[in-house]
């Protein structure tokens, strides 16, 4: 059994508003030199196999449901 | 200029409803073999300051803003 931790973040150029409006809300309590606030989204699941066969399920995971490939980016590694 | 990943999970015990609908469609889909599923929020900041500034900085946001402490834990590391 091995916990593999799906990493899926937006593409560059593509518009982060959650991010966008997170910096806003810091600021706005104070917080200075806050740069950019980027908004990424992780899945820890518990698969079976090999550390090698867990990434790569994880991989087919991302393409048949969690990740658009439009917009976003994924890596999945074992935790 | 660091870029910190402020990490934020369900605590033990409390429900994760998109975890289990997520696991169900992976499933639905002829995944076999699947786990646990649990989805975790994870923001990327640029802030300014040495990496330990950084963190009690990120540390300072979750408590302040990112996090709800009755059903969250949070984790800041430097990227």
């Amino acid at each position: 059994m091995a916990v593999i931790e799906i990493r899926i973040e937006l593409k560059k150029g593509v518009a982060d508003p959650e991010g966008r409006n997170t910096k806003k809300a810091l600021e706005a309590l104070g917080f200075e030199g806050v740069g950019e606030v980027k908004t990424v989204k992780v899945y820890d699941i518990e698969v079976e196999g090999t550390h090698e066969e867990a990434v790569s399920e994880g991989e087919e995971m991302c393409r048949k449901l969690l990740a658009n490939p439009v917009i976003q980016n994924f890596k999945v590694t074992v935790r």
